[in-house]
Formats: C-alpha cells, sequence, structure tokens
C-alpha cells in the first residue's frame, strides 16, 4: 500500500485538499474496500489525509482492527455516538455529528468527495467545512492491478473453468430428444447444469450470480440467463463470472456449445466469432485503445458478412475491465481509451439473431508491455 | 402494487412534486429493488411520477420489459446515448443528458430525491430541475411486509433452519480430543461446518454471507466468522443469515451449542440469554417500541446478574428488521420506535466476556396486532 499512500499524497496536493472521504458499505462500495481491505456490510466512513483512518460502529471495531488496512481505527462509540443518538431527533443527524466531529480533529477543513457520495450527507458537510465535489481517481488506480491481484483473478478464472467444463460435460453426456435434451431420465434444464456450476464454485470458494446457461431464441438477449430445458441442435450460451469470497475478485468467461446437428449457418456464425475474439486479442496490448480493439472486432464481422444491423447482430461492445468488480474499467468498446500494463480486460464479441438465438466467446486477459497474456486456457469447440 | 402507486402519489402532492428520481443498480439500492422489482447489478434510473418509468441500458431493455414491474421501460439507445458518448468528453456528462431529457419528457420540473441519491448527478440536475432532497419514504414503506414478503421470508427461514439442523447435527457427532472437536478422523473446523451450511442452502436456491461458526474466546467479538478448529468444551455461536436468490428476502437465526463439559459459569449465562430472549419475544407486538423490547431485554440481564459494564456482557441492541436487506428498520434498541402489524424483526440477546467467548440466540418474528408469531421453530438446547 506505500504506492497507494504515495498516489493519495499527490491527489490531495494536486487538489488542495486536507483529505477526501468515502462512505458507504464495502459491499457495494468497491473503492471502499479496495482502499481500506476491510469487508464491511455496514456503512463506514475512510478519511484519507494522507495516512488512512476509518470511523465503524463500536460492534465493528474489533475486526477492523484485525482485518483492515487502515492506519488507524476509530468508531463512533469513541465519539459518544448513544449521548448523540438521545439528543438528535434523527439518528442521521447524530451519524453526520460524529462524522463532523472526527473530521475536525483529524484537522481537516477543504475536503474532497466523489461523485456517488451521499448527498445528504454532502449538504451536511458542506455547511460546515470547504467540499469539493472531485472526479475519484480510485477507479483510475483500481485499472491497474497488481501480480497479487492478477494472481487473485487467475486463481478465480481457474475456478470458473473447471465450473465450466462441469457444465460443458453435462450437455455433452446428455442426448437430444426431439427439441430438448436428457440427461440420464431427467430433461436437462438450465436450472441444473447452474445449479452444478454453481456447487462446484461454492466448494472451492467462489459465489457466482446470474450465470447464464440459455439456449434456443431467448438468448439473442445476451443478458437472458437462461430456464427450463435446454434444447437441442440449438446453441446454447454459458456465461460463468464468479467472485472468490476470500479475495473479492472476480474472473469471467464464456463458451457456446451445441448437442446434436447443427444448421450450416450457425456453424458459420461460430466461425466469425471466433475469428473476431481472436483479432480482437490480437489487438490487445499496452497502447492500443479499447476502441481500436472494438473497431477490430467490428471490422471482422462486417468482413464476414454479419454487420451490426436493426438491433441484430453484434450489439454489445467487445469487453470490460474485471477487478473487484465485475464490470469496470476499461472499456473495450467506443469510448475505450487507451490500455496499460496490468490491466486486466475481456474480449468477448457476440452474434444475436431473434430467429437463432446467440454466440458468444469470452476469455480473460492482462495488458502486457507487448501484447496480452491469456488466463484462461479452456478450449473453444462448438459441437460436442 | 396498486398500494404502492398510491403511497407515492401521496408522497409526491404532499411534497409538491412532479416525480421522485432513483438511480443505482438494484442489487445495492435495495428501494430501487423493491419498487422495481427488477434485479440489475448495472446503473439504471426510476422515475416515480406517479407512474413508474425506467431508464435502462439497450442491452437490459428486453429483459427489463419481462421482469419489472415498471410501467415503461425505455432505454438509453432511446434517447440517443452513444451519439452522445462520442459529443461528450466524460461517458457520464452523456449519461446525464439522457437522463435529463428523460426527466422533461415525462413533465418533471420539480424533483425529489432521497439522501442516498449520489451528489454528483444531483448537482447537475439542480442546474436544470428544482431538486427537492427528502428523507425517503421506501425504507418505511418496506417496514411493513404483505402476506407474499412474509411467505418469502418464512421460506428463507425453513432453509435456514435446515442449515442450522446440519450443522449442529455436524458438532454433535463429533468428539472432543484434547481441547478440539474431530469429525470422522479429521479436527472439526468452522470452515467445514460453513461448507456444509452454504451447499445446504446452494441447493435450495439460496446463498448466505459471513455465515458465523465461532467458538472460544475469539466469539467475544459478535462479528467475528470463526476461523480453524472449533472448540471442545466451549460455546459454539452459530448465526446464519441466507437470502433467497429468488425472491431476495432473507431470513437470520443464531444458536449457541457446545460439545463436552460445560462449565457452570456458561450455563448460567445460557440460562440467562434465554431467559432475555424470552422475555424480549413476549414484550413484541403492535404498539410495542424497539425501545421497550430492549429495555425489558437488558433488565432481564441485570436481574440475572449480567449488567453491561466496560463493553462486557450485552453488548449490541436486542434486533432489528429483515426483508431485502439482513438489517433494516425497525430497530429494537435503544433508538427504537413502535412496532406495526407485519413488521419482521429478529430478538437476539446476547452476553460476550472475553474470557469466556459469547453465547446468543435469535429468532425471527413477525409482529401481529396481538403480540408476535415466531417464524424459527428449532429447538434451543447449549450441551449436544
Amino acid at each position: 500500500m506505500a504506492s497507494w499512500s504515495q498516489k493519495t499524497g499527490k491527489f490531495l496536493s494536486d487538489n488542495q485538499l486536507d483529505g477526501f472521504l468515502l462512505l458507504g458499505d464495502s459491499l457495494c462500495n468497491l473503492d471502499l474496500y479496495y482502499l481500506s481491505r476491510f469487508n464491511a456490510p455496514d456503512r463506514f466512513a475512510l478519511l484519507a489525509a494522507p495516512s488512512q483512518s476509518i470511523l465503524v460502529s463500536g460492534m465493528e471495531e474489533g475486526r477492523a482492527k484485525k482485518e483492515s488496512e487502515a492506519d488507524e481505527v476509530v468508531s463512533t462509540s469513541d465519539y459518544g455516538i448513544v449521548e448523540k443518538l438521545a439528543r438528535f431527533d434523527r439518528p442521521e443527524d447524530a451519524y453526520v455529528e460524529v462524522l463532523k466531529e472526527f473530521l475536525r480533529d483529524r484537522g481537516v477543513k477543504r475536503l474532497g468527495i466523489f461523485g456517488d457520495f451521499p448527498v445528504r450527507i454532502y449538504l451536511d458537510l458542506a455547511a460546515d467545512f470547504r467540499v469539493s465535489v472531485l472526479e475519484s481517481p480510485v477507479a483510475r488506480w483500481r485499472e491497474t492491478k497488481s501480480p497479487e491481484e492478477i494472481e487473485a483473478i487467475r486463481s478465480s478464472q481457474r475456478a470458473c473453468e473447471g465450473a465450466m467444463g462441469v457444465a460443458i460435460e453435462m450437455i455433452s453426456n446428455s442426448r437430444p430428444a426431439g427439441e430438448g435434451l436428457v440427461l440420464g431420465s431427467e430433461p436437462l434444464t438450465s436450472e441444473r447444469v447452474k445449479s452444478a456450476i454453481e456447487v462446484f464454485l461454492l466448494e472451492r470458494g467462489c459465489e457466482a450470480q446470474d450465470t447464464i446457461v440459455a439456449g434456443g431464441r431467448d438468448a439473442a438477449d445476451p443478458h437472458y440467463v437462461g430456464s427450463g430445458p435446454l434444447p437441442a441442435n440449438s446453441p446454447i450460451v454459458i456465461d460463468i463470472f464468479p467472485r472468490s469470497k476470500r479475495t473479492r475478485y472476480f474472473a469471467d468467461m464464456t463458451r457456446t456449445v451445441l448437442r446434436g446437428e447443427a444448421d450450416p449457418e450457425v456453424v458459420e456464425i461460430y466461425g466469425a466469432v471466433l475469428a473476431a475474439q481472436e483479432a480482437g486479442i490480437a489487438a490487445v496490448g499496452a497502447g492500443a485503445t479499447g476502441k481500436e480493439v472494438h473497431a477490430r472486432v467490428r471490422q471482422v464481422f462486417e468482413e464476414r458478412g454479419f454487420p451490426e444491423r436493426d438491433g441484430r447482430g453484434f450489439i454489445h461492445s467487445t469487453g470490460h475491465g474485471v477487478g473487484l468488480a465485475i464490470h469496470e474499467r476499461p472499456s473495450l468498446s467506443e469510448v475505450g481509451g487507451s490500455l496499460a500494463e496490468g490491466n486486466v480486460v475481456t474480449v468477448e464479441p457476440g452474434l444475436y439473431y431473434p430467429e437463432l438465438g446467440g454466440v458468444r466467446l469470452e476469455d480473460l486477459l492482462v495488458v502486457r508491455a507487448e501484447g496480452c497474456e491469456n488466463l484462461t486456457r479452456l478450449e473453444k469447440r462448438l459441437i460436442l
């Protein structure tokens, strides 16, 4: 965290601030988790001034001292929250009073906050402090992963590949029966496959939300998670993005498979997606822009005869950063800026047609000085 | 949702507003989920004016139309987000421009927002609209559960009890060996028990974060989740709060068990916690205040010779509301207001001593016109 404290010092002096304040729970406010490494479902405050102080409830003080990386942990009890709660009508007013004393005691007069700061407490603080609303530098800091962060993501991706293997094996072992697939004596459903994926991940310390196992026409909606019997002779999109419970870092990958007979058009679509992905991956490297990578992918689709038209075809961006959030900077899209060494990004082109469904392939990459390293090793094969 | 739209209409007219706006992702912003019933990890906007419109990305439009309860779903693509992204330097400025057009098209001039609204967009909107920052009524609306919500919570609590049964059986089947417990040929660890709890819950469509299985002195910190070998002859706190993935409603319960020989002092502490809990439950009912229930629990501890002193003893509040959040209103504490029919609350007294560890018992209750209904059926027994 030495480099973090240097970055903070520079940010504060560039912006003529005594400190900046983050407020929230660190399950939802990932910048707060990134800076404090304190995992808390309840609201706490972090002041970077530039040494780091966090203000937690009395209940959380012991755990915060053990687990967080803050230089100083103080509790609302130290600031008499109980007496203040008795004195104010609204509990929130008592909390703001505590917060103001906490800031004053640390010599803060010129305070920075960021765009997602809650407006009510901003208005209360602005009455007593010189508050500047700034663009957070933390999202930018988070873009470049340290070697430890890359190892955490690699480890989540290993679990993710294992889960993908389980899913593909179930589909591979199933047999077409009419329009659907049957495994054992039961129809193979999206739910059965997702449950197997999730139990596999849980046993490896990972959790997955909104796993996609979607076939048939509904899969033309890239976010449709799938439900009910899986189709025979039709592409099935499997998109898994687990997070390690311990490190909190995500991984992300997608494969598309088909059990039974493939329509020649589907084979052609799959080939185009694979070619577009390979071209996209080849374009990733330090110095390239996300916009260039996206343009390269679109170009391959154009060349192969699959232009985007009327919301059909390649209807989303090429990729996104992955870290503590499943979607974070940098973006590989129309507005994607420069890529830098240590960025971790997906490349995930797809083609979607309401009458056919969807095909998507997604790998996870680390941007290197020259080109990139693919964290994804699992093969790509349409027909099982 | 008829009653929701009536409440909205009244709130808007009481506050002389054309509409109120919520903004966020509905995994973190639970009010947004409560109103829209649209589960989305990416940011969207909800305008209640008083019919409900949501503004989502083009990617989410199809799913939002299928899954949300909004009267109207529009997408940022409808408002030319792509062209605007090309026109503005910062993507956020393009988004704000879309948001303003969306509001103007719905005749909004006087706009209400709530305390947790992000400050940057507030400042941008305040330049063009008459914006009032108000206390959200939604947290209050959420306090009173509908019969469907109570059934969802009951169903989560059934899964929770099953998981608790699995955990207690593992401890019961273990044998004391030296200072620890052994199950099969391996030490019984907190991690083994938590893993069994989590797999059981996952197979029933529930997920659990931060499950507590904690014994020994560290358990004197009520939030310590536990790790490593579980102790023999010492109380083990098991606190499970799963959420249904489908309904998103939580349940919550805690049991404390001991395998081996119990110190007489631990037996006495357990008896006091049980008596305090029974007294607390008996005090819950429509019209009682959370403060009264809390006072009753504290009184029992005083009478039994376990006063709170120097951060030892009963060091937290008596309980909290449970619903879409694990901690929500109403509060059973020093600042707890009136309870009303349909509230769902925990009653969870505990005693904590650094040299002994902790003992806590927690049930989940529905407040009824007369007294309450206990959603928790599992027995309470210290010594296994």
